[in-house]
């Protein structure tokens, strides 16, 4: 096995009968990749009892006694030293895996990830970091939840780091990165971006100036940061309006004999537009600007289906060898203590 | 003719030959309302010369001189006393129209008619609203645009100038108000929607609570709050999305000739859909909180069918006598000097 990855059983919406299907899923398509089921024994072994013994030989199951709610003020988490989620990341820490993966609680994700794998130098709180479908390809957005109010060195630094994440995962030399904005000119926006966009603009990142919040899935820059506030709006409008989209045309599918009938026709063709446009395909968020390993955030209400590919992506990362390579291009990028050069 | 609506001719991407083919498709189907076309007579005159007798006679053309660019700072604007878009205010201000419409620099929009109509006491500036389509109706979102840098007071403001609209609109008695953040739970946020709670909940608006991104589509309250940054990135991410789904629903359909054949059985139910979704069909967003009339926003990019809606949304809202409502029921809402009682 190259690649473990440490799975958060306990967390999300739905807890281990999501997260251990989709880690058996995993493994039947991963055969390189062994899994470190995390979460109460009792519940998790019943779970893989009936498994293929070609995957049983690759997963074991750490017992950890408690569970983050959903709710929990990250703050409070921290009495929890048995979490599933606090496990799952000391493993990773240990080295017994490479990556951890959860569908838990975001902020006590991103703060126990914080102190437990630690920062790079100059980085001040990891950035969340989601590849959005776009009309070309995709686009990394960021932060989309981790850091709600930010400094303009906060969005500076997410622009480094969303750079490096693309040279390492797509093998761009030099990837562009957009500022979002209300507006291009450069008289629109806020203080943050105004700000922002002058270290930008210094630094020697490919920055492309502000975007708006259409360029996104355009696909009009590699990169494109924002705080985490908006970031994390907009996605999740942009899932509201995917599921509004859906309802409507499944309604209108719906609407009689006749409009069935076309259904059944069209299905392959619908099947291969919803597998495309399917925002559980594009499921995992990079916990980016860790230096002890790769983070994958999974959508809280993620289903099995999502789940595994939150999982796939975290294995993607590992055998991309993302964190040394974000190490290896870092000095380039920073000064040694933070500062752009 | 009981409505008149100044047409900032000029304004928008495309300018007159989208503005005034929208005011005469506009004009046949009010039979009771009438346009003045403002921006420059000798542009504008020959667009009209070939119209019916019938809408000939409820439209005439006021000369303006100057045009305010997308591009200009609204403080550069100033000194264009005879700007399209001012004359088209001054209209309404003069009592020559109920209302005016613009697809121009928002920005400036939202200055000049901040300075003409000014703002009901108790409102700092004029918010951007928007009804967006909704699973169950619509949901009237602000500000989108218009206020970036806002306070907590604003967003209150916001509160009460949505609650007003849905009212008047809908007349819908008590509608619910949701703030937009980044999580339901009290502790989420930043700073500005935490002291925003505090005084939406103090308030005798009927507040829901905090809202995600995902609830402005699901319809979850008849109002959401938001600062114009957030709302504006939300908004236009939105857009971004609907054209990349659409993008995506027309190329399945190209793939080849059964494909294509499919497409022609379906197009029926298919143009049904796009009916329902299609934003032209939502454009137009009002500035809230203006004493001196009604002022619709356009989007910039409106094609005519766009800005019609446009134009028909203002007649809306002059027909259900939005600023003598919204003025009548200010009082309960606010203070005289503007505080919440």
């Amino acid at each position: 096995m190259n690649i473990t990855i440490a799975v958060d059983c306990m967390g999300g919406d739905h807890g281990s009968v999501v997260t251990v299907p989709a880690a058996l899923a995993f493994l039947s398509k991963h055969p390189d990749a062994g899994v470190i089921l995390v979460g109460r024994e009792e519940e998790l072994a019943p779970l893989v009892k009936d498994a293929r013994a070609g995957l049983k030989s690759r997963l074991r199951i750490h017992n950890a006694t408690q569970v983050v709610g959903m709710d929990e003020a990250p703050t409070s988490v921290r009495s929890k030293k048995d979490s599933s989620m606090r496990v799952a990341l000391h493993l990773v820490k240990h080295g017994e895996a490479q990556a951890a993966v959860s569908a838990g609680n975001t902020g006590a994700l991103v703060m126990i990830s914080r102190f437990a794998l630690k920062t790079f130098p100059g980085i001040d709180r990891p950035a969340i970091c989601f590849a959005l479908p776009t009309i070309k390809g995709h686009t990394y957005a960021l932060d989309l939840g981790g850091n709600v109010d930010c400094t303009p060195e906060h969005l500076f630094q997410f622009g480094v780091m969303g750079t490096l994440l693309a040279s390492a995962l797509d093998h761009v030399d030099r990837p562009t990165v957009g500022l979002l904005n209300v507006g291009t000119e450069e008289i629109k926006g806020n203080e943050l971006t105004r700000q922002a966009a002058k270290l930008l603009q210094a630094s020697n990142l490919n920055y492309h100036g502000y975007v708006e919040g259409d360029d996104i899935f355009k696909g009009t820059t590699d990169v494109v940061v924002c705080d985490g506030f908006t970031g994390n709006v907009a996605l999740k409008t942009s899932e509201g309006l995917g599921k509004m989209l859906s309802t409507f045309l499944r309604e209108e599918f719906k609407r009689g004999p006749l409009t069935m009938l076309i259904g059944l026709i069209a299905m392959p063709l619908l099947r291969r537009f919803r597998n495309r446009a399917n925002p559980d395909r594009y499921n995992g968020a990079v916990l980016l600007g860790l230096r002890g390993g790769v983070v994958l955030k999974s959508h809280g209400s993620a289903n099995a289906f999502a789940f595994e590919q939150a999982l796939a992506r975290a294995a993607d990362a590992v055998a991309n060898d993302l964190i040394r390579r974000i190490r290896d291009r870092m000095d380039t990028m920073m000064g040694a203590n933070g500062e752009n050069v």
